[in-house]
């Protein structure tokens, strides 16, 4: 008998990933698959590639669906998560994909998504300092967003080693479309995106900015100033973030690896490749790893860290699994793969 | 005490399709690695996604290297897997992932590849009549290529349901380029394939036309027909082959889904679709699956069914695990799984 | 002072090539642009790659809007161009991308549209045998479908000689998504379609199967079979047609090649390969060129020929300039380029 | 008679779109095509969309061969024009598309290419301040490195407007394939390249990075500093260039706007977007025009600025051939398209 799991948006992006996860973790059973406006259709009209749950038809996103069951997935837009959680007993773990409860500041929250603020959960990043413990004993885990998780790993090295500044990171990061879920919009359409590269959300307004502050301001243990501009790139999964930060004088590109390598040494889905070897994203598709690479540029006195993930596997799915496993006493790393599906 | 398994040509895109599906696998303990020119360099070199392998440095490919293991998976150019499998005993399981012992024909071989028929191995396509039970036994399996896995499922069930004329097959098939390997020609660089899908073997020269040949004519039980041209098509993997045979007399559209239906009802690894969905090729991406959708074309008097895969997946070495499953007496599906990462 | 030209539906992507096209060719003055639901918008809302124009407003598609132009090209869904043709003069050249007028059989349009047929303009493949005199005549010209373009260009060679049968022809195209517009469907987002190939109106159920079977029968002189199905390509422009057919017995592949280089010799815009390339569609990108070759398949008999072209420019815009360029008088490659720009 | 026109390393990527543009060109005359080791083979071998020029057979490189003509566009690999410029007269119009004559300072040359250095040319973007009149005088042309480009037509009306910062600017670009040239490299593979992002020559370390320094600097009228990391887009074609510049303290977004329109507004080939629109890669494909535009951040203090061009074409051909008509004294936009091929 499973740990009875029902996902909440089953019919989109993440919810799809979630499935595809789950249904090759061996200790979940997958329950209700729940839907806003696919509700009533069969799974396999959306998601045709979950072969074994195609004929699942999808249930309404409601308490009472949901309720029964010992985890619940949330993968809905954000603004819906907190009624349907508080309706579920604190004896559900509910793990949030959305951004509902992932900043701790009202006044972020309030500026960048206009509504106000449902509160904060314990943030499902287990490679920051302490999150893993808080994870061990959480009922309710607000997932990352995928471009603060790979930025976030890109410069937490950096940052809790104390040899960054924190006065003037600069990220520029490519998305795949996938990223933006699957909104019938006309600048996501195959025929825009194929073979073309632009940018969105520039000059601050993106809204995982203040998430992205909110991370390495912790690691820093000050405030992280952050230009982060997202961009657009021609593929359907991946997230390539460049994050550079100032070098405190005197930082060393020996020094600099190194700490980068004693921070992920025993991280089972963060790692740093060797020396030489960048990351692509197509390493990490399908699977549950950031992959960091770390240089020293010292006629421009910056750190320069590139982390790939896939966007929803690490940035969503995955990491939803990786902190539900933690939360659950199972082992962190069950039912997640590090080796991505290449080339 | 898992099973010793070595991987020779470990440093192509099928040797490490191979190590990431025996990576995921409960049964398999994997030893040698070995390479032709990459020898004495580490998997990561190549490899740099298969996180767990990568500082292991690849030896050469030569019978004493690939002895002492239980299973040795070949994934060599033509024409070496001959001198290797004969010096290495019947207690050991040899899966060669080549084209050398796929065809009966002695003469076939000849005239597509050019050099001396090495012979016959047990053909690795499970869901073939009979093979199932072929493979149980066997110490030596030819892995199909990709092209033919495809095209043989997606009319396999015309053929042995005795409602497809077997006189004139027409078969399109577009891949994806990892099936070209690793190899460095022009044709293959990304600024020439992405946004361009262009013909080749044009004409039925194709050296898979007459695996096709010879899978068709066992299921139709005479001699078929066959026109066969591939494409390569702006992807890294998949391949979809649309395959039409002139319908027999009086076939009707319900008669031709219910042969699929029947046909496929219990293969773990091929699926006929619902009514009304079509295979895309990223619905199989990284999955052991082909999914297949057949229609009548009444006007034209033909069927046309098309069949998607992975070609590095079902179409390479998830078939060769398939196959192995089989061959040492393990589920059939250990370690494979149904569903792509998709979108 | 140039000639005086209208585009209806300027904010598809039709019109925009129709548009980039116009804004380059020496006689043309661009007058009124139209749009449905986007009146009143800026072009450059819908179109910013055309930056000379992005300024100008979108009018409403109406026959007043429209009049007062020498030259009107429509570029709108099937069943508008009815309408609006009968209100414009017979002074005006119309020139109708879309399908209404292209079909001679109104049993055939019936069958495919549902709607009554609205009759038969001149049909601007000048390629075809006496098209390109009948277009110099015409006041209104249909412009054909982007699939019957390149099946057509494929094959008229072999019919047009008499060395292929009528009997069976079988057609695999691949296409780049905006073939299919900016149409805002789950199927055509950048996520679903990057990375995959799939089919669909697969049985003959495509409308561009009477057009093609219209112009291969008027080519051979008598009624010709054909099982046509469409793929989607991971690319936004292109068309390869993969196109079988058989070949008379005694066909030598010497005879089948000098047909085609006699075909082809003074055509501007239709070009057989030289022996041993096989065109790309990325040949062809931007171009107004149909790119052939052929080859003879003993064991299948059969003809293969293969075509490639630019949906949006040979397959639409571009022969829709190349059939108005003869209809007044100016040479037919003004403004055309035979050149894609590659990679 | 036209401008007798040569054209050097016409068997490469920047080759072909030279002879792309050439061919279009009203006043050239396409004369001697030179190649390395693909001499005595035709053009058509490697540039099979060129159908005008391919049965053309490519001669050696040598200065006698490239002897005779009025101008000579130079296509090859670093460190190959000075011997074949000496030899040539100064009669004679040298387009060298190459780096070896970019960098003023032979410092940086020897630095970031290890060779002594050539010498310093004309530099080739009419775009900065004086340089359009020096090349109506020149005879020697250094075309500039196409990350340069589209670098310095972001940030250059913020220097020249004196608005940002020289300390520390940061530049993330990502580049299509074809930037690479058609080398025979296994990260430059289709199979590698799609769906895939990674970075390159990061820490400073790129080729380009003392050239946009240099433009930088000129511009600001001091030295800049610049941390620029290039990376590999799944893409042939165009640049996104992510531009960061620390703004000078009391910036508004309105002066920064007005700043950016005043540089461009009598540009043919540099443009400001529209208020609300991002530059796309894909709206320069095949046309010579950087799209630009710019945002500020006030949280990070930062200017972004964002520039998209074709690598190709106003990166490497199309800006020579832009230079090459001030020279020759043509007008500046002749031959030469601002709407790119899209989508």
């Amino acid at each position: 008998m499973g740990i009875r799991t029902a996902v909440a948006g089953a019919s989109g992006y993440a919810g799809g990933e979630l499935l595809r996860i789950l249904d090759g973790h061996a200790e979940f059973e997958i329950g209700a698959l729940t839907a806003g406006s696919n509700a009533g259709t069969e799974l396999g009209a959306h998601q045709p590639h979950l072969r074994s749950l195609a004929g699942r038809v999808l249930a309404e996103t409601t308490p009472d669906v949901l309720a029964g069951h010992d985890v619940v997935f949330l993968a809905l837009p954000h603004g819906q998560s907190a009624e349907i959680a508080e309706r579920l007993g604190d004896d559900v773990l509910v793990v949030d994909c959305g951004a509902d409860f992932r900043l701790a500041d009202p006044a972020a929250w309030e500026k960048y998504y206009g509504t106000p603020h449902s509160g904060t959960w314990p943030y499902g990043l287990p490679e920051l300092p302490g999150a893993r413990d808080a994870l061990r004993a959480a009922r309710r885990i607000a997932v990352p967003g995928c471009y603060p998780t790979a930025v976030t790993l890109a410069l937490l090295p950096a940052f809790t080693a104390g040899i960054a500044e924190p006065g003037d990171v600069v990220v520029v990061a490519a998305s795949g479309t996938s990223g933006a879920g699957r909104a019938l919009k006309p600048h996501l359409l195959g025929s825009e995106v194929m073979g073309s590269m632009s940018p969105y959300g520039v000059g601050g307004v993106h809204r995982h900015t203040p998430e992205i502050v909110q991370n390495l301001s912790a690691a820093a243990g000050e405030r992280v100033t952050v230009s982060f501009t997202p961009t657009l790139a021609p593929m359907s999964r991946g997230i390539l973030a460049t994050c550079t930060a100032k070098a405190r004088p005197g930082l060393t590109a020996g020094a600099l690896r190194d700490a980068y390598a004693a921070a992920y040494a025993d991280e089972p889905f963060a790692g740093l490749l060797p020396e030489g070897r960048w990351p692509a994203t197509s390493m990490t598709l399908g699977a549950n790893t950031a992959l960091v690479q770390v240089a020293l540029d010292e006629d421009a006195g910056r750190i320069v860290a590139v982390a790939a993930i896939d966007n929803l596997t690490k940035g969503t799915a995955g990491g939803a699994v990786q902190s539900a496993n933690l939360a659950l006493g199972l082992p962190e790393e069950l039912g997640l793969t590090t080796i991505g599906v290449s080339p």
